[in-house]
């Protein structure tokens, strides 16, 4: 298959380069990193990508971002950062790559575990990791020629409990390698409309 | 209680009000219509309603709009509709509610079962309804003094299928009276973080 992955230099899309990488073509995008140049929050940006990536049989997103900030103090602009980045960032991939992806290819989008278990600080990222897994369930009944859509929602990777530990205390962490292998299931599977858990 | 019910007067509002107003005092709050005017999608608007309401034990709102439409011509901007509108007009009553409800009082906020039961064209309403569970769950753990906070997912209204009814086929459709009480549950329960859903 010829994949492209935006984030693929983050933390998550690092590890499923390598997962996807000894069986496929992989192509990498990201704002300032990989091949392709890309803000997944500007749809003419998505669209330039696509017209430059070529043909594709699957695309996955390890991209996005979310503002942290107490529920107290939060304001309508910082659930813009969420929502315009993270959530449509990711939706864009979908509207602009529906036309594009190869028949009976995929998308596979980043969630997060705080859609359902929420932390202190987390309602911006609960808000758009719950959205995109409405809008998965919903994206997979329409999508034309066999294209399916998964969404994988890790909980914090070990990797990353340097930095988000403290907000995550009590959570079981889970290494990267193992979150990339909910996204080869995604890929190399044949569901659609389904929530990848890693916890 | 003394309670404020945004979108009184539509479909869900009025069975709420009529539920309510046996044993509460309820003012009611719509964009045309109620006591008090307001267009949640503007925290400026909703601040100069709480001003206008005075004290007050509970808010529920039945009010939000989303778009309707084909997944393969939706636009981002269509997607804005239900952020700014049902999402995050909703979320404003709580980021400019949490410092002025009396202690211990609720907000009850309207999802829907597109959050969990997706239906052609329903993307938009499927991404906002799950982005508002994702926030409620988020915004019960860190909301003050006692303050509470649920939402309510209701199934395809019996009084809305003459105009929503084809795109509903084979839903079990659920009369407003009946919806009603699950509003009643939150605001007159002790629950917090809970989606109630009515199917
Ligand atoms: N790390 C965790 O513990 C964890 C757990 C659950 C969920 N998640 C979610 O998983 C996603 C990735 O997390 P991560 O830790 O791997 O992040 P990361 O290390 O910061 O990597 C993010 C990658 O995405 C790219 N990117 C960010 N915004 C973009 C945009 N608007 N357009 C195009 N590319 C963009 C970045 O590109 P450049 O570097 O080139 O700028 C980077 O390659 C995030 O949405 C995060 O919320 C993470
Ligand atoms: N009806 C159903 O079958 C059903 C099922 C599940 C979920 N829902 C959801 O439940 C909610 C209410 O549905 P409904 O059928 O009762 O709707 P409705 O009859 O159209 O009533 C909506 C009410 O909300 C008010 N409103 C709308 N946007 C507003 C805004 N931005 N600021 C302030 N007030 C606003 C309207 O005020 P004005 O009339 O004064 O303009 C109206 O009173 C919607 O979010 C809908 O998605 C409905």
């Amino acid at each position: 298959m010829r994949i492209l992955i935006i984030g693929a230099n983050g933390t998550i899309g690092r590890a499923v380069s390598a997962e996807l990488q000894a069986r496929h073509e992989i192509i990498t995008a990201g704002r300032n990193s990989g091949e392709l140049r890309v803000n997944m929050a500007d749809l003419a940006s998505v669209q330039a990508m696509y017209a430059a990536a070529g043909k594709l049989d699957a695309v996955v997103s390890t991209a996005g971002n979310v503002h942290f900030g107490a529920l107290a103090e939060f304001t309508p602009e910082q659930y813009q950062i969420g929502l315009q980045d993270k959530l449509l960032g990711q939706v864009n991939l979908v509207l602009a790559g529906q036309h594009l992806l190869n028949d009976g290819g995929s998308f596979t989008l980043t969630s997060g575990i705080l859609s359902e278990e929420p932390i202190v600080y987390g309602s911006g990222a609960s808000m758009a990791n719950a959205a995109l897994e409405g809008f998965v369930r919903s994206a997979a009944i329409e999508l034309p020629r066999g294209l399916r859509i998964n969404v994988v929602s890790p909980t914090v990777l070990t990797e990353s409990l340097p930095s988000y530990g403290p907000y995550f205390r009590g959570f079981e962490s889970a290494p990267a390698a193992r979150v990339a292998l909910a996204y080869s299931k995604s890929v190399e599977g044949a569901n659609s409309g389904k929530v990848y858990k890693v916890q």
